[in-house]
């Protein structure tokens, strides 16, 4: 069983993972096994390779965990969380730790191995981004659960182990650090200015405009002012709208369509870049509809000279926010984008 | 100038350093650069090659940039803040910015290209943390600088742009984020206390033993109880210090000797991994000397499956600290460990 651990001082939760690798040699062994593409559980036709599907979206009339679907919900073979389990936390003086309890499912965006999001028709897109509010609401029924975190990543350097396109969700019995911390700076300003921060941001850097890279009726994607990594990019409701799980059918479309189009652009000015993508959401128990701001943000990979980073939460940005919204802006559409896992930065070895 | 721009919902700084990499193909020129291993200027007879000499270690009566030191510290030819510029933050709406003022160095550990750290005979290594010392005493006396970093890059996966051993350090005009808030948990629990939280986790790993890796007189190196990485790794003075700086001559060669057997032990285990360590001190001009308490975080990089902590903070670690700690603590020493470049895990390609 995996445990959830709380640092005693920062309060940060983390999850020991104890089924996954054990021993020091496996690390190696890892590394190899990402580079054996020749078996891809993720395509049609292999459907028996993954856990029963929890949920898909495909022909009329096709029976689960058969060809036909066009995107389709397993559970992750190798779950970082397991969904049997308690809640309940341990103390051992200084230390907590609880039952690594929670969901981890893998959403396969496509039956093709070598598309991408960033190049599949809105219409396609739409029903990925549909299979995530299904999955978001649908895990909102287990009380044990305080927090679903939707994410991608695209390329080994991201972290993608399998290059055949999905995302990824878990479900966690815990709100993540920085989440919290989004939601408290959220509320304080709410407390001061009666405003949501977001909200105000948006009118910001739709009054400046320097930053954007596009936008639809619904949503602008922009450079965040203090962009953390370079051509980090903003997904944003234009509407107020706490929770990601509450967006109606016509939202879901105009956000297919933004997703796609910022993503091509990053795909075309950046040489498809490794990147990831999380869908910043309230949390499942929380109230705060007022003052929080449901958005996704994308992060490339790009820089290998952010390596401390992580140990700081201090990052170095080489590429002015102002600069990658313009590049992004005039990114001129190719007739047709080549999409080879091969390309993707840090995958030559595949 | 480079700028550091403030987040306005986290209150984190980034730094934006305009006069790095500005265009997108830059980013496939900066690898092939990493690559050329052919004049590296930081082995001995290439002093002309960097910057000046802001301090070094060597042979009695050695000239300045000169061939017979030991340790060298220079400035980073390509830093990412500049010594000119003033600390005056200029507000636009919610955003809030300052020049990038700051002090960007490197500390060449050795003349010899082909060694590291954990294979350096301890007094050596005790040069290297002289040096760190010095510095980080110097700069203490610019009052614009509020702290400093003191990290280390290995392995091009952790951010190394050059192999040559050597570290860095950054002294910012702000207090970094994480930082202030290890700080605040550690003033909160003093005020429930009135004990440092750090000495406290020591003596509570003291006591349980199942995660200790090495100790000495005068240091701890373990693995923490919620560890974010595998194999994640603090060194920790046993007797209250908040400060880096106040190290003694004496605490220095306790300190290399378990710093280098940690390393040497992480190398044997892991097979010469990547890694990043930071010296985690109290910022210069706070006064909490009684609740924090310094102390050396060492992270390999062994994990791509990492791929979004950047973004949420939440963290999934496949080896349990107490597996890594019994790996750590029973490796055997071989005669001779050879440490070369090109068996750095991620620099395979070099």
């Amino acid at each position: 069983m995996p445990q959830l651990r709380k640092d005693p001082i920062t309060q940060r939760w983390v999850i020991i993972a104890t089924e996954r690798a054990a021993r020091p040699t496996d690390f190696v062994r890892i590394q190899e096994e990402v580079n054996g593409q020749t078996f891809c559980p993720f395509c049609e036709g292999r459907e028996d390779l993954t856990p029963p599907e929890i949920y898909a979206i495909g022909r009329p009339g096709r029976s689960p965990n058969s060809p036909g679907w066009e995107v389709r919900v397993v559970p992750n073979k190798y779950p970082a969380l397991r969904i049997e389990g308690t809640t309940e936390i341990v103390h051992d003086g200084l230390f907590a730790y609880m039952d690594g309890v929670g969901a981890h499912e893998v959403i396969i965006e496509t039956p093709d191995h070598f598309s991408h999001l960033g190049v599949l028709p809105p219409e396609h897109v739409a029903k990925v981004i549909q299979a995530y509010r299904e999955r978001y609401l649908d895990l909102d029924r287990d009380e044990r659960f305080q927090y679903l975190l939707l994410f991608r990543n695209h390329g080994r350097t991201a972290g993608a182990s399998l290059s055949h396109p999905h995302s990824q969700l878990i479900a966690l019995p815990i709100v993540p650090k920085q989440v919290r911390e989004e939601l408290e700076a959220a509320q304080h300003h709410f407390g001061r200015h009666a405003r949501c921060i977001y909200c105000e941001i948006l009118a910001q850097e739709i009054e400046a405009g320097n930053r954007i890279v596009t936008e639809n009726e619904q949503f602008v994607a922009f450079e965040p002012f203090a962009s953390r990594f370079p051509f980090e990019t903003w997904i944003m409701p234009k509407r107020h709208q706490a929770t990601f799980g509450s967006i109606e059918d016509q939202g879901i479309q105009a956000l297919a369509e933004i997703l796609q189009g910022t993503l091509y652009r990053l795909a075309v000015v950046l040489d498809n870049p490794p990147y990831n993508f999380i869908i910043h959401s309230l949390p499942y128990n929380e109230t705060a509809e007022h003052f929080y701001h449901w958005h996704i943000e994308i992060m490339p990979r790009l820089t290998q000279v952010a390596g401390f980073e992580w140990g700081t939460g201090f990052y170095i940005n080489p590429v002015v926010p102002e600069d990658a919204s313009r590049f992004l802006r005039e990114a001129k559409a190719p007739e047709v984008v080549e999409v080879v896992p091969a390309r993707i930065h840090g995958e030559v070895g595949e």
